[in-house]
């Protein structure tokens, strides 16, 4: 989108030309409109979302960041809404009104019930699978065909079709109780005679999701098979749904949100416009938290206050160990996080990862530990203070690359996420192993 | 992929029965081949990878892990190297040719000339591309039409490319010059009339890429328009190939491991079996970085000796202030490169996410100092060292807020990448703040 838009819809609308930003939206991509929205001042949003025709505003409103979908929703007119509702996919649909307050979905699916609105009962049935399956991210809108039809016959209902379902690009075939048998490529529909029949041209060997796998899941299904459509089956393996890749592509993004989220103790709806008061209570349990492990490492120090009050340069050098420690550790969380989360590391090669960062921790705690052993002696003149400086960094390195490998593996083996293992723990520890190491070789040689 | 196919081929191949090994890799898919042959001990690869089929390796390959690509690329046959590569799709025959060594690359497709491979004038072209650009992630091979063109004739093209082109789902139309005119959607060509032709029928407002846009631009085009088949052209307009959704997936991934890589320091090829002394030797320069930024900070210490020398409790809770200062650094940190990253922050919002960050910041301090402050005066007994405490805290998350929003959003106005402002820079910049407001704040009022 050009920043020439946004300035010109800023203008029109203050001169209250609005027939003419009507205009220009007609002109514009639902996606671009939708971020025109997102930037726009807040006076100017509902004026510039009421301009838009029922059909835009379902392209437009999923595209919207939560808070300000949240406030249009709540403005506009119930009848308006309700309008939009009945234009959007049923799996968007559901998405925002699952985000309601339960009365007020409920209100609004009887009032949908009354007007006839052609998707309610599918939106009852979607709104029961949990958000985060392939339930919860798949649409109803699918070309399904029976084993006789022709395929002149099918080009006729896809074609009957079209219009509710976009980007089709499969159609799938289902037996008489609606068991899912295979799939038609369209391309390949091109130029099949018109008397070929669905049974007879249509893939089998098919990759299927079952409706209450893990979007997650869900995600490395297209990332491994390179696939553009999934279709959603039943335990029984009855076709309910399907899953299109630009959804995937949705969980894939929030996933990665998620994942660098959670790391250091943030919700995903903690974003970079959420309210503030909403971020404040959305990150204090965690600062709590952390303030907690911040007083164990603490009083590992206080254990040395002695030590501390007969040599102060202890207490000048001693962040270096720490901090150290800390990244060298953080380092190795990544790593091993991001391993798990691409499903790099499986129960074949878990030990030989954890061997690696020790490994790698140890050679690096080695090298920058002789730098600071160097260093530190030029600059205070006591060499045994270099070699303790030295030797803690070593310490604290190992139990960073121990720590780092071995707390997320251990959280995934309990089906604890271990983007949860995150840099609060491992800096408790590589905090503590720091002070802990140098602390305690300064007493016993120094002091 | 089940666990027992694992046990399986490994207890087939100690037994050498390759002929049952082969006829059980007959019935995988090539991503689930690639999978088993990513976990088998390191003996059991090669022999695994010379039992498929040229076609069937030409699939594998791409899929494994790069240290393992590279060992067995090393280790096959050359005639067999070159059957697999004229198996390949465009896209990955280069990015395999153009990870290995220069003069390898050129003896290799001057090899595949004389054999006369197909792809290899393609390759050539390709290989000139920058990895991380549009040019560097399509592929070449695209149906493009005549404007001329009827119906039957189109359909009559597209199953003589149909071996070539796989996920075709679109045809392009292009004029005399090879200049990009519209888009075909497959589906639609199903009920047209023979007689049609592509320029009546084909859509004219399309999206594109041009060939030198960055990857991650690319990706926020598919996310943004919802797109599965994207048409890459030159400046002049002109159709060079066209970038597909499974690829787009594989960058988004990327460039999600990338940010989180960066921010903790880390190169994206450092992964979970990356050679220990390759890990090593990557993740050295930025430890060695985060020294000197250690000893800015033990320096900032070292100010304040004397107060230490005098009050050694000091020493007990200062990483207390500096390290709830750099997990709330952090916190900013991540949300605002988030941000950034999805293309939520823009010109209009930036000041406002700043502000933001810091009132989230300062009443988090408030709150989290507050309760520093009781702790610290029931276990030391002190008031005075309670309240420098919680004041010291409330300025470090002031620091956290203003450091972890505007240093990215700096870098980003220089058009540094922002997951680079990574956590060191915070860290160091938060401890600063955290040990001189603290030890300052006790030199002014407890000595």
């Amino acid at each position: 989108m050009l920043p020439e838009i946004y300035e010109d819809v800023c203008n029109l609308i203050e001169q209250k030309k609005f027939a003419e930003v009507k205009q220009l939206l007609q002109n514009m991509h639902p996606a671009d409109i939708a971020q025109l929205i997102n930037e726009l001042p807040e006076e100017f949003r509902l004026l510039t979302f009421r301009l838009l025709s029922a059909e835009t505003a379902s392209d437009v409103l999923p595209e919207l960041y939560d808070e300000i979908k949240d406030e249009l929703i709540n403005k506009i007119k119930e009848v308006r809404f309700l309008k939009i509702l009945d234009e959007m996919d049923s799996d968007e649909a559901t998405d925002i009104l699952a985000d309601l307050e339960h009365s007020r979905t409920e209100s609004l699916l009887k009032k949908l019930d009354k007007i006839d609105f052609e998707d309610s009962s599918e939106i009852r049935q979607l709104i029961k699978y949990p958000e985060d399956t392939a339930g919860g991210i798949m649409q109803l809108e699918v070309i399904a065909v029976k084993p006789d039809m022709k395929r002149d016959e099918i080009v006729e209902y896809i074609k009957s079709q079209a219009h509710e379902v976009e980007n089709i690009h499969y159609a799938f075939v289902i037996d008489s109780k609606n068991k899912l048998l295979g799939r038609l490529d369209i391309t390949k529909l091109l130029w099949q005679s018109a008397q070929a029949r669905a049974k007879d041209i249509m893939d089998t060997d098919i990759i299927t999701a079952d409706v209450e796998l893990d979007q997650e899941q869900v995600a490395h299904l297209f990332r491994k098979y390179d696939l553009y459509i999934l279709p959603v089956i039943d335990k029984q393996g009855h076709l309910l749904g399907r899953i299109t890749v630009d959804d995937v592509i949705d969980v894939i993004d929030e996933e990665a949100s998620e994942d660098a989220y959670k790391m250091v103790g943030l919700e995903s709806e903690d974003k970079v416009f959420t309210k503030p008061l909403n971020s404040v209570r959305k990150r204090l349990p965690w600062l709590t938290l952390n303030l907690f492990t911040a007083l164990i490492v603490s009083s590992v120090v206080g254990i040395f206050e002695n030590t501390i009050q007969q040599l102060s340069v202890l207490a000048v050098l001693m962040p270096i160990v720490a901090g150290l420690g800390g990244n060298s550790g953080t380092q190795t969380l990544t790593v091993i996080t991001r391993g798990i989360a691409l499903g790099e590391l499986t129960i074949h090669n878990t030990f030989r990862a954890i061997l690696k960062e020790i490994g790698v921790g140890v050679i690096n705690g080695i090298i920058i530990g002789s730098f600071a052993t160097v260093i530190a002696y030029f600059l205070k003149g006591n060499l045994m203070l270099g070699i303790i400086l030295g030797a803690a960094m070593i310490c604290n390195m190992f139990i960073a690359g121990l720590m780092g490998s071995l707390i997320p593996i251990i959280m995934k083996s309990l089906k604890i996420d271990p983007a949860l293992a995150s840099s609060v723990i491992i800096t408790m520890l590589t905090d503590i192993g720091g002070f802990a190491s140098f602390l305690g070789f300064a007493t016993i040689f120094l002091t």
